[in-house]
């Protein structure tokens, strides 16, 4: 077994782990994977043909949090821009992903021990964000918590919100890929991270000491990453959705409805559960339920 | 006949009338009746598929005017979410009246009676949003009258302004619904009374005391709002604004033009009074004037 | 031969050119033309249907550098209204470009000698307002050499990156306007000129005299204006442009994958500069490389 004692070490150790620079590289080296993706096989002549938009384009994702922080809480919103030095690097991590050579450092990236890595880190990365977010709005409104919890959501997902945005600089418009329409696994793990250590923050309901919560988000963080990359595991909340909605919102009074007064004037309520309707609301969504 | 000093009392009431909870209820529930509305006959499939999205937007539907005059103001966007209980508040009205079993509070707060005092204390409540951004404005930029009726104007009927960001969290795209291509009753009894206010703070030119211009403006809030939901009566101000459209915004002159010049290089300007054209500027638009 | 001494005196001369209110008025009046051009044929009975986004929009066109250098600095978003008097000039030149009788005076700016001085003045504000965005950033984050130079860049040309949400105003909706997709001359020229005032102030790489620096922008603003409108000479930056791409962004590396490797998994990279594909990345691109 682990000795306590050593794991407490260790947890303090990852709590004062030092982010610059690998871990920042970590993370512009995900953020430029996921701008690729997005661009798909248009990548590289897009590139091409629109560096600046595509420079543009990826800064929105790497300092996506930083922006969006700073918009809430009342700050310059260049804020992140400030450190000249950190946006020097997201510049040489972005030239490096969209302009190397035969692609070979994209491709190497691509590499699956390479990208575990680097996914780890980034992990790790955005825990440390999240915890950030909510200590840096603590000190500016002590007593709301729900600006705490909206500034260390956005802090460790705050490309997913920026996204519309983003893709809007490259001449795309996806109007129906708002974040919270269908939350990804990193929101979702950001809301309860964020939850956590709003918690444990301004209240007394966690005991453990912070060193120990703050690993176990960054293992959690880190273990969902690497089951998805690995196992293809991509969203393990999907029961506890389900049963959240069935008792909260609206899920079991539905069911007793449809039950009780039949399909008079309710109809289009009682055939929600049962089979997400595509056209009922005007619009495509991905459903929520496992069907 | 009523009596003066009584009067000018009741005036003074209203003026000191206190807002929290009741009148912020009442706000809450016509935000989420809005909301409800404006989803159609998906409201419910959608509120059940889409939680987080369907709070997020009511959230900013009930907030938007402090939202719009933070960012205006240079305040923190989440101002408004700095009180945890306001949010609480309007969190709580939402979930009554999306997830109530048999959709009964919804249902209540669409019968007639019930709408008609919630309806009612929303005007009172909007006229005193618009009084407080005035002067909130007035007491960080003394001397900028155009901010000072902006702020107003947008805390008044912000959920206008932000009407298309918040169908865009929802998935909804309308590019054509910009509040000031057609303003609605409630934007342009707001921009009257945002002006009346300015002028009553800054300038001598109204002599009435002010607790009579503030119930003035009360009054004819709510007197407005019960026409439309009683008479239908939907826009009182649309002989004014074609008066005023014929006098300063080119009316007249285009006339003149068509009598004297004939139909030369100004065709299209010609054409325009007789009949709104829906295809000269690309878009369809609904008709200012009575046509 | 013209004399340096009396030259230097020229360029000081230039650099404390009072702009209020000829060179704030050049600038309403090239504002507007712009609205009016991007409404086309619809200009008129736009302007007469919808004053209030007519006249919004076109706000957001004069003022669009002032509200993203607010945004970016953290200054209140409405700063550029604090000054009432600017607001009025700019709405009184608005409604004179949009409703003068017989459209006289926007037939007058666009009488060619009249438009030449005007669009001049209008560079030489932009000069101004670059420089002032510089050293107004500068102020704030003495260090931040991006911020100081991203403030000269937008306060130089604002509307181009507004461009998008100024026509939603007018609910004209097109995503694939974003500014750097595309980069228009005065963007591209803001960009050098913004670069030249940020080493000019916190290196000492220019060895020029200040005001020399400041008078040789200006010419090189009023002189590619002039010969974009009077020999149509559109973008002298693209021979410039080219190169740059061929060697720092991929277009070398590019070729000799192409050479060496054939045509393997790298296609779409291959045919890229050879020819601009319209449908690789979904959109239609306006070709940057002279074909």
């Amino acid at each position: 077994m682990i000795d306590p004692e050593a794991f407490l070490d260790l947890a303090n150790q990852v709590t004062k782990l030092k982010m610059w620079p690998y871990f920042d590289i970590a993370h512009c080296v995900m953020c430029c994977l996921a701008v690729r993706e997005d661009l798909g096989a248009g990548s590289i002549p897009f590139s091409r043909k629109h560096p600046i938009a595509c420079w543009l384009s990826t800064m929105m994702v790497v300092f996506a949090g930083g922006f969006l922080a700073a918009l809430f809480l009342g700050e310059p919103l260049l804020e992140p821009f400030r450190n000249t030095q950190s946006v020097l690097l997201a510049t040489a991590v972005w030239y490096a992903m969209f302009y190397s050579p035969f692609d070979v450092v994209y491709k190497l990236s691509k590499f699956l021990p390479v990208k575990i890595v680097i996914a780890a880190m980034k992990e790790v990365y955005r825990c440390k964000k999240v915890y950030d977010g909510v200590n840096h709005a603590a000190k500016l409104f002590p007593n709301a918590w729900m600006i705490l919890f909206i500034t260390g959501l956005v802090k460790g997902n705050g490309a997913g919100f920026l996204k519309i945005m983003e893709r809007l600089v490259r001449g795309v418009w996806t109007p129906t890929a708002f974040e919270f329409l269908q939350p990804s696994f990193p929101t979702k793990a950001c809301i309860v991270a964020s939850i956590i250590f709003v918690l444990d923050k301004k209240t007394e309901l966690i005991s453990a000491p912070h060193a120990l919560v703050y690993f176990g988000i960054v293992i959690f963080f880190v273990y969902f990453k690497l089951s998805s990359l690995l196992l293809g595991i991509h969203d393990p909340f999907i029961p506890f959705e389900n049963l959240c909605c069935a008792v909260f919102f609206g899920g079991i009074w539905d069911s007793m409805q449809r039950a009780v007064g039949g399909n008079k004037s309710t109809d289009s309520t009682a055939k929600n559960e049962v089979k997400a309707s595509k056209t009922e609301d005007g619009q495509t969504h991905a459903h929520k339920k496992n069907d």
